[in-house]
């Protein structure tokens, strides 16, 4: 027999629902001193890095698979530098419905930063291309919440 | 004038390329014995991982936006419990291509380290709904090699 | 001009929609053994097939032209070895929309019972790579209901 | 800091939405009347713009980056020769939501004659493989409507 | 540990690969009559069923779990009415590549067998909304072929 | 019998292959200086379009329906302001394939047009929520290569 189950949430309320999710990488501080001055060849970084994040919330039911659909109202997602050698970005994702929006959230932090990774790849390679430094740090869930109009 | 560049590979040689790629989320002990003794009610946990990782990796293309489509000819995914508080996924991604499958790998782990937090999700929510334990510690790539026949 | 229209629910009403499907494949009684003793090499058959049901009654919309996108609150798959020479995969889809269920449901076991080929190909394929005895057998609806509170 | 922001709808009222697109693709006289008389060697140009298009208007959330996932309840494409050069494209989209549906008919609009030039691109290349008259030549909203019982 | 492997098939030969597969829906003969005399509402059947079978056998790789992406270079699926209460979809997929295109063709079988369902359905349901006699009764490999120039 | 033909393109050879496509959107010049000044509230509106316009060409098989599934090598999409109200979009897509690219770079510029239009909706709708002045001026293929190392 099969083992897996998707949680029914037929008989949920449809309320307001909210999450927000955090996750940084560690670069070497001349990627990120190229970051801030524009150098990158593949271009903006971090605004790249928002675009697919965002369009990944919108996909987190078809990639983590007992995750419900979902109609997101809202997804915003912020990357900006944080000191000399890491990028944060941070997911809200907002929806009215019947279950959470936490794996949206991580879903669009997760692929914000592999985009952060994929756009910087050049200059965190080594000469035999690894990457000794370059390191997605952590990715948690900051808040959530449940309730009220929506 | 828009700010974004994908990489020409056109001319990049077709040869052997392998990424593999590691990373962990942390849970609470009592979500570790659960997975363990297969207690969790959504099922088995580490399969369903690996194959939502499997699934992301061939999906890289869509997620990132300067990747390059690849032929992937190999993709393993394994997902174990380590030590009494950590799952580690570690992705092995194997191609014939012109530039290499480091994203594909790290995409596999994100989304197979996500699905465990899914699958999890009701036993390391505390009474608020909030997730004071539970982290994506870290994605790394492990190594990758180049050339060789294919 | 063109021959194909979408039916219009916009004015129908949002109730409860629940439909069940069914479907076998056989295949060769050394097949099924193999899998009752956890035996072929791809792995866990009957999960992955249950899994990548759910996944697929999710995408019915992208599948099937003339199918609505519906927010479905529970996919059910389970899929089991059946006598000695076959498997059968079932799924149940539930939503609050406009419109019924079936096609998702039906997409979901079509695409389970795809997989369970997929997993055992190697053990159904004759020594000239043909397939003399696997078949889908056959997919039908189970039931379906409508109405009442969601 | 990135640089890119969803409007947030979690707020707005869920009612009825219309929107109606348009557009058309200039081919060659000869082209046209292939098509007329279903000498189309790819076969049924005007039906597979049509489904093309229903299916690109489900798939705007995925297309288009800032765009919200939306319970479309209707589209309706309908494709049809206009004259002795031009096939026109016209997309209904409805739904019962929090926005409006313009960018998912104008998608529809898009992709379906995208498919019309790929289904006719035989007939309209010249003898260097060029396109010196196949062009779409306009796509516009023919109207929006908002409000209203749904 | 999770229990899934896809098959490394890196250092197989590109080879020219051919997958024939066919499946049969049962359906009323009013329903037949009714695709015979193009009075099916929603359009027309069997081409709509043909392009989201082709559009299928793309889609392969996303659908079932351990299936590689394959470069098809042809995809054909005919589906035509057989006898007073049947439609007969048959695929043929073809591609240059390192493993087999079987599960091409049965996916771009069975997802038009489904269209071809869900274009009928307001014929085929009875007064209580069930389906007593609609069945997709078999979906089979005809034939695979394997070697050869390409 | 359905009517609907994919080319089979299994014996043609791979060779290098490039187009190049364009297309304009003509917006107010109210809206073109807002882009200009970087005063559009939803962000940076060339690189999203550009962003947009190099995913979509990578899923040009999955909305053309007759279109190959071919390894893209390279994808450049730019995108910017021409004149007091119009933007330009400009793709480049290339390939070592058996089959050209002009469906692809068509569709990039197609989908970066759009995406222009959804940044700047709000300040190109009147007061009633229509947009008399907003369009797709045109969209060709600019030049298309093939053959020649790859």
């Amino acid at each position: 027999m099969s083992k897996v189950h998707m949680v029914d949430v037929t008989h949920k309320p449809v309320v307001y629902r909210e999450a927000i999710a955090e996750g940084a990488i560690r670069l070497r501080p001349e990627t990120i001193r190229a970051i801030r001055e524009g150098r990158i060849e593949k271009g903006d970084v971090l605004t790249t890095a928002a675009i697919a994040g965002i369009l990944a919330a919108k996909k987190t039911w078809d990639l983590i698979p007992l995750c419900h659909p979902l109609p997101l109202t809202h997804v915003d997602v912020k990357c900006e530098v944080s000191g000399e050698d890491r990028v944060v970005c941070r997911a809200k994702v907002v929806t009215s419905a019947k279950t959470g929006v936490e794996m949206e959230a991580l879903t669009a932090v997760s692929i914000a930063l592999l985009t952060v990774w994929d756009m910087t790849k050049k200059l965190e390679k080594d000469e035999e291309g690894q990457y000794p430094y370059t390191r997605i740090e952590y990715i948690r869930v900051v808040s959530k919440k449940k309730g009220g109009e929506a």
